[in-house]
């Protein structure tokens, strides 16, 4: 297959194409006299709007949200961004194409980030802890799970692998701050490694993030301190009082009640947890942001309604 | 023994009285060349203070915080409150009182609530939240403590049987809500008998009330949710559903996430459960308010500063 | 005339039909080269959305909102929503249609609530408050009046008899609740039957809801006191602390003042006012929102932004 | 009588002088072996506190809060304030003193403001607005009510005829602002006069300030509010709109609903109104803040913990 | 050039006319099928919006956002507004129009401000703040700026002339608060004069506001203040004392610190400038409300989203 | 001099005992029937309260607030607390102490963090940074100020040396993030640098730490900006735009505006600042929670009012 990227498309303004891509929103709207779809579409290296203008009703029956489509697209230029004007589309067949060229993903080496998350556990001194650990990210199933599963859904590292890189930045921000804070570095390392475990039983699997039920309905850190708990009754003789405060951990690395702790942080290593994992997110979510903006002479982003606030390029 | 209660104590102003009484609160103050005891009293007919102010250093050293002691001591209205001036006081042997005769208690009658309780349970109709139910308060170790658990440290049910006294209040609220509104009235029910049921882990057992290392560090809501599902997960083929729905009744009880709420109400009957909730804990806390408002010409009560008002009385 | 409702209209989707509806909004776009004509209909079963796609200038004054129309429509399915696609629009004469047809109203049976209404007045044992009741509700175009008032313009009971079926629903939370806890059952029951009393003064009558200038200037919670005041003045020697009471329980049954209270409940009365207040409103809201997620599979409703959550229906 | 005021006591420190004050608190306190009592004392030179170190049981029953005493005391230096020692006290006789010289009291010239008052009525060109105004304030007896009243019970304008001296500052920078801006000025003078009038309710009257039941229970606002509607609707065909516009005036001139406003401002005459209203009351709120530093060498006052801050001197 | 302003545009609805206009926005749209342009236009008697929906890629090259087109419009009435829908459109030579006709700008006169605003300056008996005032006022570079520039971008006095306009009625309130109030009317007169002058550095220059670099990152408090301290650093023996106090007021006139204030208000000056700025701002805010509501029957304006309320105009 | 430090004094229970401390607080209050003096002391190794109980105001007439005193103490236990009871207090003589031994100063190695800080500067590669950064900190008198003003009054590193550790840490934490984030390593070391530099001239120097009237009235992110700005002014063409992002990370490290934000970060660089600054002043601030708390059997901290909690410490 040989397939035109989304981040190539712009050299191909006012030509029509023929490519691949994942189908992440279909949703039709009315215009004038008539109805037209709208689609967001995706492929590894980012995502590109288009539109179904014509014979909207019949296209829009011969795919779903979810599929990876094989279209002829106008490519357009609409408000400085590349858009698609989609003549044709079809459900693409499996043997035309990778799944794995659709799903956005982290830019960093997973291999590297999975070697230097195993170094870290093994840096940690307490066998309790230790054990508790890999019982957790050696179980393959799990690892899979965890090392696939965003951190987010809209917010930042909101792709595949996005929560072991955010998890292993948390891990590494708290095993700086071991060396310069009196804190139990073994608890804040792995309060680190487990703060946002219960995620990947808070969003559905690939390729389209949404909330599960019990995502929106329980949330992930009480999902992910049962998990914990129920990982920790399994190792005989487990000391209650280090479960006690690794429980404390997750439940208030959100640092204040409005925003969704349990508990504010009541020991040292829940405060530098909650600051490391603000500092992560805060500055990946920054970051995500200035990567979006596609036009190198701007001198701002858009407008950062969550943050309200523009960040400054120049 | 001869025991004047507390209640009784006004008719002995200005005179000397021998009586026992339970220590909460043992403190050494500074006054002018010398120092003081203030105490905390209390017996089953309400809590009232003291002061050593003889040879305090020496007499300090004989009882303990949650101790009965024996005592003699003048009666003195101070500020329109019966306050008591210890003259003597020693530790009280076990043979000389009964504890429960120094324990506040709810003032509904215990058998009378627990028949209204199980009777709520016996109207449950689906068997799965039935088996549930019956599970956790069947056990007779943990209804002895439930039964016997406050609802509060200091606001609303602060004394034996305030749990039970609030949980049943809540739920009769939602029974009586199940008639009005088209909700899951078993869900409901059993949401309302266990809200609060993590308490019995959040508090320190009587004679005097604190929290707990987990009530401090962790909270009812998540140590009650745990409790459930761990009691779910033992019946054979619980419907997950049906759980899932349980645990964010629990989860969800406060209402709001800057009241300590995991997850904001997101069912009918969450929302029901959280009005219950709320006008029980509030209504009792005002009526706490006014029955500690002793003299009887005042038209409004002492200043209520956790919700900023005074109550009144008229 | 042998109309088809709204809710049969799904029943006919991609056919033409003639039928009757009331204009509740007429809105003129702007499409592309021409302009079109944005319209809401409603019916006593239900609110439905349509367009006049051609010739929408001309046809758009041949109508105006709270009037009902003959139309001549298209029934499309527009992003699971049956929409109309309006061919053919015009007046409908007087003798064509019963207006009562056209405006949503409650579900219950409005004699049923009537007589439980008038069976709690009877109740009330003080004669000044029961006097002050009947003077206001047994006055038949007050009755009226109340009876087919709205409780609310978007949000909660926003149909004809609303305001009468939540009025009646919080009194019988307010009666239940006077079995429960040490309050004064008259002055409750009548706060519950006047606290929104002013609403009357608050909305323009049907067929669409709006406020009135002192609706927005003055509120109902204000000209719902004056108006209590003013009758019970005509009650010789109507005591002044009853109507303080009942006074107060009117200007605070919104609880907290960034939400409306004139003041903060300050008796016991006005605390369980409140929260049976808030109890059947958010409890009716929920439930609408419930009743408007039309499609029978989905898990969860629209997202509640005043509420900032989605509602679970699993 | 000759007696030493207030102002002038730091001239007779380490002396004992002897009398007259107006008791505003009497407190009984526990010391050290024995009990004492805490005195508030006043006349209408300011404010000063004292104790009665002996035989304070005995002697606190020979008077009352609200009551002029006469006393020995001796002068003392305590914490760089003066503060007295009591000796001898008693109830004072009726012709012993004038009680005006004991009631703190506007330091302007209440004829003058009088004048400044009517003055401003008889500007006004409305004739009903004039009406309703001079039905009003002509009013001996509530005019006599108004000018004594006081504007607040503990922060700006506390003293006899603060009512009067706000209401008529407010009035006259609303009279500045509607050569500024596009206002009705009568409507606007009016609501300025008005808009804290419901204050002669609220409060008790002097000698010691509280609120009445009705001012905690109902609240100047509401009132205010009925008053004035009741007084206009003694006037023959007056304006409905008019009065519902004067009606806005007084319910929104607290500004925001958090702050006890019913209604935010929503006419510009209601947003010149709370403005001037509040620049009014805090500068003469920081004013007596700096009037009570009474250290002539103090940079800044005490903490201002209702605002947050210290006000600088320098 | 015979040139049809915007004011008298709604006399020609429904015929064709040639126009000059300045475009502050240009914005492609995709409607169906095609593109088309929404503009913003503007001449010095005010803003309106406009279409091409014909050709649109092609036309919207001809000419940039800032500029001034000569145009063929034909005038419709959309939703009671009225709006232009373009058939020619040009960039305009310089030759053909005055920019001056086409910026919108204070109503008051400038000349008769200006006046004013050095009659206030002369009227400062201190000689420091005189010369400080003199030195920043008398810049014939900085006079140009400060009366040429806005005070808002899109709020209150968003026109040229606007600061000029808002600083002279700040410091115009504040000349009557002197009177009332004992502040030291030198320091309030130029906290009031200064006190949004760094929004010369905050605003880029017309036809089109919006912020600089500089505004968004620095803000217009912080550059005034340094400007201020710079210009009075030039002065020789420049009192400390004083100009600690003026930075004070310059830094502290939000008032809030949620509202930008670097400190709260801790003089009296301080205090009366915060109420003067806000009354001004809001009272010329709610004018500007006013004024836009162009339908002369309305008796609401729109909503106004910022402060959560409509104006009413009745 | 054989001096006792505060730091054993727990060894003099019950003893008296001759020794020198400094004097941070005194402050009369009334005892009974007399006054006593109520004193905080401090010393390198900590602070300890005392009471003079006898002769109190003859004695406190020989020393001031900020001095050395000799004096004879009886050591005592008070609620857990050593206390002193003074027996004999005077101003000591120059010869008799060095001040040094009387100031509570940081725990590190000053020379250590200060070839730290250097080298931090050393690695600065763009050399208009490096210019400024050496310009402010080789200045010695600067430094001298710097390396010996405290963080803070009350909270986090509220001792001689304080701001040099906070400073170097959050450099620290900079440095660390600039390895794992895209952001200009050089403008963040020197932000994080910078951000609190104005502290020199917030504070007072020692013994007794306080607040400037610059401090309070204008605070130390504009005055540090101000300096910051001063002083790249007599840099040579120093880049503009690296000045304006060098500001914005002054005046936006507090983060919101409600903590005293100028404006929040909008610079990825200024993102990571303010979060490396509240994770290191916040878990110092818990570290110095748990330092004061003396008692090695404690598992909790004493309340935390600032922010609401307990700190665990078991």
């Amino acid at each position: 297959m040989d397939r035109i990227e989304v981040k190539d498309m712009f050299q191909y303004q006012n030509q029509e194409i023929d490519t691949f891509l994942l189908v992440t929103k279909k949703e039709l709207r009315e215009g004038k006299k008539d109805y037209y779809v709208r689609l967001d579409f995706v492929d590894k290296t980012g995502p590109i709007a288009g539109n179904i203008w014509n014979n909207a009703l019949a296209m829009m029956d011969c795919f779903s949200e979810g599929e990876v489509v094989k279209l002829r697209v106008m490519v357009v230029n609409y408000k400085e961004q590349i858009q698609l004007n989609v003549k044709k589309i079809r459900r693409a067949e499996p043997n035309e194409y990778e799944i794995s060229d659709f799903i956005p993903k982290t830019k960093k080496d997973v291999n590297q980030m999975s070697d230097d998350f195993f170094k870290l556990i093994d840096s940690i001194k307490d066998d309790f802890i230790k054990q508790l650990l890999n019982k957790i990210f050696e179980d393959k199933e799990l690892w899979a799970k965890f090392s696939q599963c965003p951190a987010a859904k809209s917010w930042h590292h909101n792709y595949v692998g996005g929560l072991l890189e955010h998890t292993l930045s948390v891990a590494k921000i708290c095993d700086f701050a071991s060396i310069m804070y009196p804190v139990n570095r073994d608890e804040l390392i792995a309060g680190a490694m487990l703060h946002d475990f219960g995620k990947i039983f808070e969003y559905n699997s690939f390729p389209v993030i949404d909330f599960t039920d019990y995502g929106r309905l329980i949330g992930h850190t009480v999902l992910g301190d049962q998990f914990m708990t129920q990982k920790a009754s399994e190792i005989n003789l487990f000391p209650p009082n280090t479960l006690m405060k690794l429980r404390h951990l997750i439940i208030s690395h959100h640092g204040e009640m409005e925003k969704g702790a349990v508990k504010v942080p009541q020991t040292i290593e829940a405060t530098v947890l909650h600051f490391a994992d603000n500092m992560d997110a805060q500055t990946m979510g920054v970051n995500q942001l200035r990567d979006a903006a596609t036009d190198p002479s701007a001198k701002w982003t858009e407008f950062d309604k969550l943050n309200n606030r523009y960040i400054y390029l120049g």
